[in-house]
């Protein structure tokens, strides 16, 4: 399926992923859908055909689907079974039902070729106190298996901590306890891969997080050539695993001695590609839109040097020193409400 | 009056001026209202608020400026009264009252320090074949004073042609008769003014044209810089007479003498800046709408050369090669309909 200009895409999503993805698609005369259950949500702004339903709402997402040439998304927590009846979805659901599923997911990024740190699934108190236990006094992070993102449902455990009881606090939902890398920094793939398989990566950028949230993401980064060229590597194969059509992130630590495990993989457009809308010859979220239409893409090289600064709760008050700055490229996601955390806009400083 | 993330900026027209307009807003945090007679029209696929009206359906227009924090346009032949009643209207209507009018616009750019071709008004056919003798047996281009663009509402007259005749089949109407002029090429000059009075001018791109519309745009062009200097200090006077607010375009002749003549100006972003999009670190949209915000402008300096290529009518469906040549930028507009001698879309080579 290769869409022609003046077709239509959905997009379940209409955050500010959602928003910069529709940006794309309209100068490649693509018109975008998007499904959202807030009518002021960022992407319904810049979109020529809005749906206001919860995200589980099969009716609606069905309709969505029935007005549109092929359906993405701009999360990975969208209903699988609710994607898997729609009649063409791309990046596939199956990239939705590893992502959706930490422990899947850690499954399926080693079974792919890609190291990650020690990882247990535990699904009761006992299971999270034995775990952490085994991993021999180093530190670990609790994380629910499910729908967390942004540091959100996770539990950072230091040597002598209680696992059981943050077991319990995180509401005794299934989790897996990771242990805790002590990485020299962290970097991510990004990287694009068309129907016909071709893919094209981004030059990996170096990312800073505070409080479970990407604060920058830079390029060129200390990331050696030689390493680089094998996590994109690496990201191409778990991209074939799954016969991916899309965008696909998958971040990384990078340990003292140069060696990389996977932290997590994202099915979509990710925060630390931000950089390549200054940064690259054609964006992440452009290459995202060509994939879904069936078109090739765009080249992906590195055009100017970029430290991606993210905007959160109160930061979106630097907007002005970015519109006075000489180097400074704003992009703001059209959010009414300043709420502490919450992802309100990011600066790419150029050169 | 200075805009805050979130503020709306309503936008006369809703064609692809508009549509880039509005797409450059966007990464701003700034909403805009379009009102348009179409439903479907290029910007309406793009923007958060819609008026469905026509330009001189007054109390559609103040409702839509009632909404707006500030209203701007996409074209000169908005109606001078209906944009004076509104409450603020970016650039001022005085800019269009002079470029609604090919006369007044011409004695205003003389009037500014800007030469311009041997000019007459002619209201008669007699004046019209009176005019065309006065210029000594050159040829010359007859044009109606009001709404014209892209070669529409023209006429062009070689020696020995009948000037009145040609009067007469234009309708009658208030005309101009301009002398050709032998020019060696065309540039164009693309400045922005903020509110404060500041000036930033963007490079001058060399322009040419065929069967009066556009058809490529590119820097660098061969204008000696002195010369461009010198042009961008002629249009900055311009801007300045009219208290100008946003995007001005004035295009030049230049002749093979290296003097300059002053063909015609355009209160808004103009065709021949669509190369900033990739080749200026800040292109002539977005800093139309950070002028219009009472913001301060973002720097004009080109990062890459680039030579814009419009789609015209059936041009368009060049944008299979566009999207898959590796340097160029794909610009479609979203109309639905091709037509001869409609603008379709543009592709800015890069590199």
């Amino acid at each position: 399926m290769k869409l022609s200009p003046n077709d239509t895409i959905g997009i379940i999503g209409g955050g500010q992923l959602g928003r910069m993805l529709a940006l794309a698609a309209a100068p490649l005369g693509l018109k975008c859908h998007v499904l959202d259950p807030d009518s002021n949500a960022p992407a319904m702004q810049v979109c020529a055909e809005r749906t206001v339903a919860a995200y589980s709402d099969k009716a609606a997402l069905a309709d969505m689907a029935s007005r549109v040439a092929v359906v993405t998304y701009e999360f990975e927590n969208v209903d699988f079974e609710a994607a898997s009846a729609l009649p063409l979805v791309r990046p596939g659901p199956r990239a939705l039902e590893v992502s959706q599923d930490r422990w899947i997911e850690k499954r399926f990024l080693a079974e792919c070729g890609c190291p990650t740190a020690n990882t247990m699934p535990v699904a009761t108190p006992e299971a999270a106190a034995l775990a952490f236990k085994s991993f021999g006094g180093g530190g670990a992070i609790l994380k629910t298996r499910r729908l967390g993102y942004d540091g959100k449902g996770q539990h950072r455990l230091e040597p002598g901590d209680d696992a059981a009881a943050a077991f319990t606090a995180l509401g005794g939902v299934p989790c897996v306890l990771e242990s805790v890398v002590p990485f020299a920094f962290e970097v991510s793939t990004v990287i694009a891969r068309a129907v016909d398989g071709s893919v094209k990566a981004y030059e990996c950028p170096q990312n800073t997080h505070a409080g479970g949230i990407l604060r920058t993401s830079q390029v060129p980064s200390p990331l050696p050539d030689d390493t680089a060229t094998t996590l994109q590597a690496q990201a191409a194969q778990v991209a074939e695993a799954l016969d991916y059509v899309g965008v696909l992130a998958i971040e990384w630590f990078v340990l003292p001695d140069g060696s990389c495990l996977a932290n997590e993989m994202a099915p979509r457009v990710h925060n630390s590609g931000h950089w390549t809308q200054e940064g690259a010859f054609a964006s992440q979220f452009e290459n995202h839109m060509r994939a879904v239409a069936g078109w090739t893409l765009a080249p992906t090289h590195t055009i100017a040097p970029v430290r991606m600064e993210n905007l959160i709760g109160d930061d979106v008050e630097r907007w002005r020193s970015a519109v006075d700055g000489g180097s400074s490229r704003l992009h703001l996601y059209g959010k009414a409400e300043t709420r502490p955390g919450r992802k309100m806009g990011h600066i790419n400083h150029v050169g």
